[in-house]
């Protein structure tokens, strides 16, 4: 087989982007920045007119859209909306490659993979940890699970978003580890929102609160290593942690209530602290507050 | 008036610790290290012995240990025990200094302020954020409220301990401000803890977990300056922001559902973030679930 004189360009590969809202756009914007071919369609037609201006042919329907490239990208707003869009392109998308960045639950990538397998389409599910301006920038992460030949396949696209990161063929993998790091954001805003009320008390304000939060909670981050040795390790008793009779928050939570600041986010992890305690844990390791979330509430 | 001259040696001011468990331990320790006289009482003799052999003077009650120098700092285990110890030696303490460290809540501190201004006490408030092997290093950090007169006369003390802040004269500001900050972090660790236990579904180990989740919510705590600057400003309807509608937890929830993690505490996040949208403020910025914090549930 005689290979390729090495002087020959390199054909950029082209794609198709279902959804052309704010993320979908900087998708597409991104990959005709850097000489993609690009084909866009959007329901409503007029949000994908600058991406064509820029360049992108612009399909009237999502099955002139889905044959023009044999990677297609769903960018879609809802994901209630993904069937609706796919269901009646089936027979166009057989043989090509899904990959499916709409915000969806893992089981929802699970179904959508199951329905891709039946109509020969290969599926890969895309999370994308970064907002719209981010991409294209390395602070941009976007986590891919399902088709480990998809993701190879269309290095060069997914390369051109962020430094992605493969996460293995369970095709609800990537949602799942994205909605994870978001719970634990979303659960850090709150205790910043619920620690600035409480300092507001203290003629703090949420600025000079913020000013104190960021390094000390970014600093905090550091302790995450060690607990999750702990877990891992599968010995909350090892020598050396704070236990968690020491992780008392009843002074937390009455600092709260008797400055008229509703305690519920801390008393929430106070609780998960108790549930361990009263199962007779107490002398070991703050970690094991993790054992209290493997299983729901009522089954512990 | 004379002034000194100034190679006279200056007098390191002498200190009496009450409670010598590992943070009096390390706040005397750090004293002796630095050259101060220090007398300590603990209620268990032995374990103010190991300080003595450092050079400190071991008092046999605490009445033989407040006389011993115009500085008390009261650093017990449970803020139950400080009147116990406090009450017998009211008549010693007057006119001098009492810079209590334990753990109170804001209120409990008020009280102490209050009782101390009854019988002549100067009342200093200390709040320790650090654990007892971090004194003495630019980490700890550690706040105080009260007498302002005392917090600049004993300054040369307090300095050998950290990087003080004096955070007004009200008693209970110094607690607060740290109640408020350890709040943020035991809610960062339940999002931690949350998030991992999420993550283990998809694969991830806690330890991997952590490898992506410690830099992602470290980068994050950057955006705490944006909210408070919405908060402080008082509307929350500038342009910019993510709003409460867009921030829709939903998926997150419903992924920990299926999986079998218990959604509680991001559940409770959610709930702060539908109390507001509830009230007809989806439009507005995220930064307003802080106003589903300042008072009550019931009175929302």
């Amino acid at each position: 087989m005689a290979s390729k004189p090495a002087t020959e360009p390199a054909t950029a590969e082209g794609v198709t982007i279902l959804g052309t809202g704010a993320m979908g756009s900087a998708l597409a914007g991104e990959l005709l920045g850097a000489g993609h071919p690009v084909t866009v369609w959007n329901r409503t037609a007029e949000r994908a007119v600058p991406l064509a201006t820029r360049g992108a042919a612009q399909a009237e329907t999502p099955g002139q859209a889905v044959i023009a490239h044999p990677l297609v990208v769903m960018c879609l707003l809802r994901a209630g909306s993904v069937h609706d869009t796919l269901t009646p392109v089936a027979a166009e998308l057989r043989g090509r490659t899904l990959l499916n960045v709409t915000t969806t639950t893992p089981n929802e990538s699970r179904e959508l993979a199951r329905w891709a397998a039946d109509h020969d389409v290969t599926y890969l599910d895309g999370a994308i940890l970064a907002v719209p301006e981010m991409i294209g920038s390395p602070a941009a992460q976007i986590f891919y699970s399902g088709s480990r030949e998809a993701y190879d396949r269309f290095r060069d696209v997914l390369d051109v978003w962020s430094n992605g990161t493969y996460d293995g063929d369970d095709a609800g993998a990537a949602s799942l580890i994205d909605l994870a790091l978001l719970s634990g954001m979303y659960q850090m805003f709150a205790g910043f929102f619920h620690g600035a009320a409480m300092a507001g008390f203290a003629d703090l304000s949420a600025t000079e609160f913020a000013a104190r939060a960021a390094p000390f909670l970014a600093a905090m981050t550091e302790g995450f290593a060690d607990f999750a040795g702990v877990i891992d390790g599968g010995d909350y008793a090892v020598p050396g942690q704070q236990s968690l009779e020491f992780s008392d928050l009843s002074h937390i939570v009455r600092a709260s209530e008797e400055q008229g600041v509703d305690p519920a986010p801390v008393a929430t992890v106070q609780e998960l602290i108790s549930r361990q305690i009263a199962a007779g844990h107490g002398s070991e390791g703050f970690p094991r507050v993790y054992e209290s979330l493997r299983r729901p509430a009522a089954q512990a």
